[in-house]
């Protein structure tokens, strides 16, 4: 039985893993910090989790993190990379939902999160955890950085695509939407249901921290230059992304050919599935599993490809890709106590 | 493995069984019918199941629902009724998630659904589903009625008074609140988002009939006479069922003892948790899982005892509840393939 | 012209307030102060108002707010009473929107409100801003109490039941159902869009401050002792109030008189409409609006009467009362401003 | 007062106009067509205009349009042309908020809307009604087509770039969003609250028949051939439409002067507001109210613009649209009847 750690579960994506390792049956949640609410059993914070969970949150100080064999950081950004020497050096592994292992480069870290990074080495050896396009190094891998929600469809999506180079890596335009547990559950007006709810907009348009993620991923499928027009917006649902994928197309291929890269590139995937040809697929088809679809078209068989991608942000944008992770390293098979069933309605 | 035949899958209780058969370990549907959509497959109408469910809807006629061990009737009132004879003939077990076989009073039958009852035979040995009121019935049984969504939480809710003959039975007061998805998948009107969204209204107040079934439900519980007045309102919401029960207390009984009489009464049920007193069960603490949950108040420690259940209306309230019955009717732990967490936020 | 002061217009009161104001022929909005947000434009903070408002959020100290006819107060409990006297010494009409001249029991309000009350003065002289049953009082106030939205649907509902004295006016339940807009914009978790969409639960369901200032209305309307259980629910939608109000009849009378007492009860009021016998009003026919829609139910022609009554929570249950309010203190025909239609769909 | 009827009262655009003529103050409804709902007073089917509007629905036969000043058409596409030749001969003018008078181009109208064209004679003087870029020819005109939603957001966002020569006219990108009441009222099983809700997906991206309409009336402002990628997305929320405009700038042109050739083209524009450079509209901020806000974007400072574009689509985007261009073609002030402040929250 795995033993795992969970620092800063009061958030959506620590609930989320909690969700998830109550059905998994390899591992063990034996720890959750939250310094605010040392004591309190999990289950009276989220109620959802009577019965399943028996845990209760713990300080950090009283945690004994160290007993654990996986941590998974489910916390703001910088706090994994304060803690993660002193686990991985206990021969603990560690996975960051946030931002700290994510990018190599670590001017680009700084500038976007205001942050100086104070663990570059662990950040050297450590791999990014996108398992459909870099298994082997999160295999070996000591930590993980967890990919961004949006990250993981606009990579996902364009990858087959940058790979075949079949398309102007250059002007990528990628219009996403995510549904509002993307913002974390945070006491923030904009947030409110009377805000957020019957209401549309887009958001950080003229830049945001996804982008130099996604942008520095995308070149290591190409040797082209990546340019990436990266457009977030808010949908009033709960859980939910969809990514609208634009590219031109710079070389002849027919629609057969395109479907054929995705469906080549993903006919072993657990976790990905490509829909027919033309196809629209709904977030809700995703809805709490780790699950992502996507579909190709090439309206009025144009220059242009568009790609759509749906996923649920919580899972496979974010606890359930860090638990497939989890398998990975530790031999298990992938799909462990990932086989949720999307719930529609 | 149990094999499952189920009738009339589209709607959203057969796809709720659907999607609660994908992770079933000891049962596997064999058989979905569908006049209309015969020879779909059923993931391509609901894509959330694509990879999970690879069955395919088949016209009735083509089902060969004889072979399976236990048929699931998702379907309108009255189609049960028809089918149920020739199946139980074979030796082939029958629950029936609408009303055909939950009321033993024919005439009110008749009345509330304005159908004649074809089968009263097989109603008169028909088991009422409700395992926590009836489990040793259901265990036995050739036929289930598995109850309805409100009737599930008014008798739950109102059990443990009824049977301590705490309460005046006769002015028993139920204001339920449902999501939208317990009305059906049904092209109408006022089922429309646009419609139902941000709205809010009660319906069917001067009469409906999940009325007489819980009324003949709870008259086995007490020797008096029961009166009910049942008033349902329609929540801008997919999922989820809250009832807030009010019942006029007829002996002396302190609130330690007001709660024990559920904590007695339940300590022992899977799917049945009892909050703390005073406690507000939310909704969502229920979504897409078995259980239920209910908290006593009694607000300015007056004559009158409020109970707040909250399940999901389409698993403890239909599909869940029926399958919860089939694992009884087959000798199985009453929890498998029930174990999902639910799914906050 | 009119000349109106907002204290405290960042909340949803207050910018209802700006919203109606914009088109009330009679009456400018001249200041609206915030401590916090001095000197920016109001249209900055709610871009619904650009082009239609011009004014500014100022400070309190600056506003000169004895300059204004009168001042409406949306702030929380307790700055009202702070700051009446002064303004009610300068010749300024008050108009709070909050609870510190709603009820004369000053040992109630303190209770309910954990407040001192510092203005027992001008309580005394409040008048009780609900027009359709305290209008003459109304017209000559220096100082109106402006109702509670929950309090609003009650007395409506309730008082010709009770002024006819034909129900037991000692085991009122109202069941009452809000949406999450009622709950101010407060940066709760609790509101979150992630926390409260798709969701349903009831709260303070042991005791709400809306029960001792209900009960002390109602109590003008009949010699009878009034007993009150009041069970507010949070609904997902952002506006609306749906109250189902109980009562058991003590006296022969059939529906039709029954019907007849609320007739002619409304029959004059511009914002009461009184739905045919057994209709369900829908929250949304009085969306953005200052009606207040109402229907009688007796199920099975027992002997209790169910009255549903919906409402805009942030209209007729706050500002547009609180203008209607102005307008009979200041001599306009009550519906000046007040006209606008609902918003459906 | 101008008599207006309208031609298919039941549906979304018909209500909202019955809405915006119930306070407007030139204008009285006096027909409202309705075959199947004949006799029945508009307040019944619609209760939020109970008090308000006292017309009842009549048959087409019965309705004697051609006694009115003007005739809204509220219908599915191919009515209006089988009407209009005898009104307009009638001296009636005629709105049609269906497509029938949209496009000059009848080859296209025909294969989109799968309709032989009835009525080109009409066509051709047809005023296409979007007064901010056609205003004398609807003020002259005896027939307007009203435009679709979507292409008055596209038109409206582009029109300032492709005027001024400065953008790629032939690789335009619009990723536009709908609120479901886009859909219209209709009884389908896609548009269901169990359905739409909590759910986020694109339609119609091969194809959709906003895009000839809007390349036609774009091609008017530029000498360039225009190629446009027009992406409709289904947003959970009832009304609002949010569409974001994607360029590629041909020209050496800095954010100043990008932001002036907007605020240039409407400075004089009741309906259209041009909010500072760089921010995000909400579609709330013009819900149940005529205005168009827009915000311009150029992200890091590269070779593409964005402009985000909102409205609310049932007024701008249709019935308030139609009222403001029957305001010009009757000489009133373009924003008479049309003054409702947004609703927010």
């Amino acid at each position: 039985m795995i033993k795992v750690g969970i620092v800063g579960g009061t958030g959506y994506t620590g609930v989320e893993l909690l969700r998830i390792f109550a059905t998994h049956p390899e591992a063990r949640v034996q720890a959750v910090t939250s310094r605010k609410e040392d004591g309190m059993p999990v289950a009276e914070m989220y109620p959802s989790l009577r019965g399943r969970v028996d845990v209760a949150f713990s300080s950090p100080d009283k945690a004994r993190l160290t007993d654990c064999d996986v941590v998974f950081f489910a916390t703001p950004h910088g706090v994994a990379m304060a803690q993660a020497p002193e686990l991985v050096a206990a021969g603990v592994k560690v996975i960051d939902l946030a931002a700290d292992f994510r990018m190599q480069d670590v001017a680009a870290f700084e500038k976007w999160y205001k942050l100086p990074h104070s663990c570059t080495d662990l950040l050297k050896e450590a791999a990014y955890g996108l398992p459909e396009l870099n298994r082997e190094a999160i295999r070996k891998a000591r930590v993980v950085g967890n990919p961004g929600c949006y990250p993981t469809t606009m990579q996902l999506g364009y990858a087959p695509l940058l790979k075949a180079g079949v398309i102007d890596a250059s002007h990528l335009i990628a219009d996403c939407k995510s549904g509002v547990s993307g913002a974390g559950r945070k006491a923030e007006l904009s947030l409110l249901f009377s805000e957020a709810s019957d209401n549309f907009k887009a958001y950080g348009v003229s830049g945001h921290r996804h982008s130099p993620e996604t942008i520095e991923r995308l070149s290591h499928l190409t040797s082209d230059k990546v340019g990436l027009l990266f457009t977030p917006h808010l949908v009033p649902m709960i859980r939910g992304m969809h990514s609208t994928l634009y590219a031109r197309l710079t070389k002849e291929i027919d629609n057969a050919a395109l479907q054929a890269l995705f469906e080549d590139a993903y006919k072993d995937e657990p976790f990905v599935d490509v829909l027919p040809f033309g196809a629209h697929p709904e977030t809700r088809t995703t809805r709490a599993s780790n699950m992502l679809r996507l579909a190709v078209h090439r309206p009025g068989d144009g220059d242009t490809v568009v790609v759509l991608v749906v996923q649920d942000n919580l899972v496979k944008g974010a606890s359930g890709q860090a638990v497939q992770c989890m398998n990975l390293m530790f031999g298990l098979d992938e799909t462990t106590g990932l086989q949720q069933v999307p719930v529609l309605p």
